[in-house]
């Protein structure tokens, strides 16, 4: 890590520090140090901002950021864009959100998504923008910036979804799967900031997982570590989309659910179900909770069939990486607690003792802004020079 | 790491360097390199050996590791000691083995490892022992050189394993568990030198796991990342010693297998297995292998299902953990073809397509050294100073 990357990560974590504070934390040689912030100040990456508090002996200089630097969050959903502009901390300054089916390819979409981005430029919320981070709903190929094979993405398969942004607003880029952007916004901001060991689970349409080693994202060989959905749980369970049979989405996720759900209406095991469903003619997730807080023990049922089955996968994870945090978000976290009841029961019952001894399993701090505060700060890493996004310092991904 | 450590490591790894291929390697100034060099002379960490081979201007000195420096490598097993002593380079200078009981208890066991290294300079392998790296059958606190809670080890729950060995032999000891130690082992001298994510597994009397991640093993919050062999594969499984039931255990691993090959041979369903315990008694997975190879169905039979469940661990992990080579390792590997065959088929149909595209798996290149090769390493590792080994760059075990 340079020493540049360190200062503005300092900066933007714990907002504006005296020279002495930054020479304390960094463990630099001051001289080294004060050079390198000169150069900093003159290029304009940070200012100075008045003399900081006396610690006795000569005062030294409050460094902050400049107030100028603007990132793009973009959390790019099955069904949604979400944008949010924020300043040099990752503090959000504008935010915008609307309804946009992913299949409609990547001409469409981030089309879109560029409009939306000049409308908050003509707005006044920037000027220019110093990086933009991106998540996508699938599988993508992190050093090249390119979604692979994502399964519902349909078009989206190596589209330049990094350069295109990157010619259309003159400014770096990093791309990056959903799970992963969500669990770094948790990790950065929410829940998870001081945890070493942290497994994120997203439970959204479909089911994906991160793992964090201080701090890091763990990306495998490949770069698809996490992608938990398709773990089989019975050989002879229901078939997947995937072609499997058994598979943890054929049972659970939002798919699964509404299908579960429909079924329960239609059958007359849920009267509660079957008025709604009569009602809108389509069952979602968010009309299981509705109808399970409302007292359906039908509805109740089924989230916590679901939770068993998110439990089974995770008690193997636990006893295989030895979390020190489980953190479960994407939509289906709206289930609440019977769902964290659920996963909970299982994961204590039959993960290894010495591994669930000091484990919370506690639901994502941050809800739906996941995945923009992880954008953001995976934005403010590549303008920070941070190797990792940059490339240099992961595995190649082929 | 220190300049030291990268220098001892260096040539461990590669022989003798001249101080130009060393600066070379290092990427470190010239000038720091040449003193730090003449210190580590002047302390006989390392000595000159004579010019190096002419790469234009003047000559470089070749160095080399003090050819006095020597190892204990300590691998205990449930009913075995393996010893090997090592010089600087790893390279094994004396050897000796002899059956061991691990639940004679820990005063018992030692002081017979203590006898064998004290016959093992008698012999004149070594005056003294620069450092002593042993493994141990069961959950250790790395940190701290105690074994937590082993369960088959009677006895040694917290004993000071570390403290007792060090005061007896002056000398520092480096304690893990016996998955770890060979995983390093393969990772380090076997099939896995160059691969940056392996999942190696052993499977001997019991199952475990160890993940490395660009060299490292990954330990986890508590210290006991990888211990899969109590993993769930049926909720109505047979009972398992752990006292859940349907664990991976429960199905496979020597004790599971001389079981069921008890079973198979009382039952009449496989006569050799029977001819077998009729002269011996009893049933090891030795009887089991031999009769595989001699064409007895069934015993093919009890391999392949173990494989199969073996299997079904892995295509989770391999999903999760995305590895870019999986060794099979411990007395089980001994099983050989009809072993490996299951596992692949059910690792290659169940995990992502995108994480065994390519995924070799394959048998231990070590065998049964691979414990005392990664016991070494360790013991080279503390003795030149590197900070995991120390303690220092892993978070606390608690």
């Amino acid at each position: 890590m340079t020493i540049q990357y360190r200062v503005l990560s300092l900066l933007r974590d714990n907002g504006p520090l005296s020279r002495a504070q930054l020479a304390d934390r960094l463990e630099v040689p001051r001289p080294r140090l004060l050079g390198e912030l000169d150069r900093m100040v003159a290029a304009g990456r940070v200012r100075e901002a008045g003399p900081a508090a006396s610690r006795g002996g000569r005062r030294s200089t409050l460094v902050q950021l400049d107030p100028g630097v603007r990132f793009a969050a973009v959390d790019l959903g099955a069904s949604s864009i979400d944008i949010e502009i924020t300043d040099g901390a990752l503090a959000p300054v504008a935010a915008c959100s609307e309804p946009a089916d992913i299949r409609s390819g990547p001409q469409v979409v981030l089309g879109r998504v560029s409009e939306l981005l000049h409308a908050l430029a003509d707005q006044g919320h920037y000027t220019r923008l110093d990086a933009i981070g991106i998540g996508l709903p699938g599988p993508v190929s992190f050093r090249e910036g390119v979604p692979v094979s994502p399964p519902i993405m349909v078009g989206w398969n190596r589209f330049p979804v990094r350069d295109t942004l990157a010619r259309a607003h003159s400014c770096p880029v990093v791309v990056d799967n959903d799970v992963n952007v969500m669990s770094l916004g948790e990790q950065h901001s929410g829940v998870a900031r001081t945890v070493d060991h942290l497994l994120f689970v997203k439970i959204g349409s479909g089911i994906g997982s991160g793992m964090h080693h201080h701090g890091r994202i763990y990306r495998g060989a490949e770069g698809c570590a996490g992608d938990i959905g398709h773990v089989q749980l019975e050989a002879d369970g229901p078939l997947c989309s995937c072609g499997n049979t058994g598979c943890l989405e054929a049972y659970f996720g939002g798919v699964a659910l509404s299908r579960d759900a429909t079924e329960a209406a239609k059958s007359g095991r849920s009267p509660a179900l079957a008025e709604r469903l009569a009602e809108r003619g389509v069952l979602t997730p968010v009309d299981v909770a509705e109808c399970a807080n409302g007292g359906d023990g039908t509805s109740v049922g089924l989230i916590r069939a679901g939770g068993h089955r998110v439990g089974q996968v995770l008690a193997t994870l636990v006893s295989f990486m030895n979390p020190s945090m489980i953190v479960i978000g994407g939509g289906l976290a709206g289930l609440g607690y019977p769902l964290l009841a659920e996963i909970r029961s299982v994961v204590y019952k039959r993960s290894l003792p010495l591994a669930t001894g000091n484990l919370p399993i506690v639901m994502s701090g941050l809800g739906p802004r996941a995945g923009v505060v992880g954008a953001a700060l995976l934005a403010s890493e590549l303008a920070y020079g941070e190797a990792s996004v940059t490339g240099d310092a992961e595995p190649p991904v082929r």
